[in-house]
């Protein structure tokens, strides 16, 4: 029997952070999301398989749509394989959709962008219904100064000031790199949950929580809306706080 | 220095059911919102505390607005009791307020009313972001039929259909007290997530639970809209299928 030539597989992926320690493969010991999948796959093919994310999220950010590839010769489909991955995997992990997609797809280098969300809880006390998807912050939040803040990040800016200072991406990145473009970021409030969500064309080493940071700051007059441009135009990160935490964050899509 | 009278406290309660054996305190080893908050009370005021609930929740059911009424003899104000009994409650407990009422309110015989919602995820595949909040129902629901079935639901009816068959209440009430009032009974549909909310005068054990069984199986057509009528009329639990599970259920707000 011919051997069966190799099928790429897109697959789409809902995860709960918090028992993870991010996206990405590491050492023994250490649960991540990627490895619990490849785990799954290497009993269903019987043999090691490498999937490759979009890109890594960080331990306790959550997913609805982080998407993945793999290559496996079968002639399983991929509703079939869906359901065989579910009925394997752990209850912080489901898979949305798996599909054959052309030998050239790649999940990070075909991506055109991607859309996350945060979510802030904005109220006194804390709470235990969405405590594990939202960043309890008992100041009172001005919405309109944080519109006002969104408008000026929108666009194509140099972002290396929100850019984590432990990235080792940092120490080695040109200018150019840090280059990247928002097209989208609004700003809902619904009851007590305020959500920020944002598309962009790519995002650095935790951009998204430090521009999270900075709209908290001006929704609390810690910063003025018009700050936001100083600390692009002089990439400036010691005008930004702590990182907000990663629990608040969602990665809710990747274009292609 | 005279006594200090005792003043009457009502709080109201969210909680996630998942890790709790329900409302009511009772034998040792036994987890209970009641018990936990018994606990933390007994510690501020160094004395066993009574906690009298509008009524109890089954094991796995939630709440956002349970309210409970406790006796003490205290110049603290509410919110500083809030705020102590918050900040030693589990994460899976949080008061959202505690305020004086005059010494006559009791949170279960002063209630004219109960609000509960469930929420059933109607998709092929489960969730991980909802898991904990809503029951996984794959069959595709028909929301126009259930529509039609809560309406024949609304109003003043014998429910003792939907009362659960191992009820204690059952064997010893007599007919009219397995009368009960649905005032309102909406059915919304957002994306895969469909919510069920019930206000009611009251309701019987683990009536919000069956009336939810029927309407599911109204929704996938092994009932029929009009065999609602039916099921109420004959009292005719035999029709109604297993009991929809506790953790898609959850106590929305009691009414005074």
């Amino acid at each position: 029997m011919a051997a069966r030539s190799l099928q790429n597989f897109r697959m789409t992926i809902e995860y709960e952070g918090t028992e993870f320690n991010g996206w990405q493969t590491q050492g023994q010991g250490c649960r991540t999301v990627q490895a619990e999948i490849e785990k799954v796959l290497k009993v269903l093919f019987k043999k090691k398989i490498h999937l490759a994310g979009s890109g890594r999220t960080d331990a306790g950010v959550h997913a609805l749509g982080q998407v993945a590839t793999f290559k496996a010769a079968t002639i399983l489909d991929g509703e079939t394989l869906r359901k065989a991955l579910n009925a394997n995997l752990p209850e912080d992990i489901v898979i949305h959709t798996v599909e054959k997609v052309s030998p050239t797809f790649h999940a990070q280098f075909s991506a055109k962008g991607k859309i996350y969300c945060y979510t802030v809880l904005n109220r006194s006390f804390r709470s235990v219904h969405t405590r594990k998807f939202s960043y309890h912050f008992p100041y009172l939040l001005n919405i309109t100064r944080m519109r006002k803040a969104a408008r000026l990040l929108i666009g194509r800016h140099d972002f290396r000031a929100f850019m984590a200072t432990d990235s080792a991406q940092k120490k080695t990145l040109h200018l150019k790199d840090t280059i990247r473009a928002i097209r989208h970021l609004q700003i809902r409030k619904k009851n007590d949950l305020v959500s920020i969500e944002i598309e962009g064309d790519g995002f650095l080493y935790k951009m998204v929580r430090n521009i999270v940071t900075v709209l908290l700051d001006v929704g609390t007059k810690r910063l003025e809306p018009t700050d936001v441009k100083h600390i692009i135009q002089h990439k400036d990160r010691q005008s930004i706080g702590a990182t907000a935490p990663a629990h608040g964050l969602c990665l809710h899509k990747v274009l292609y």
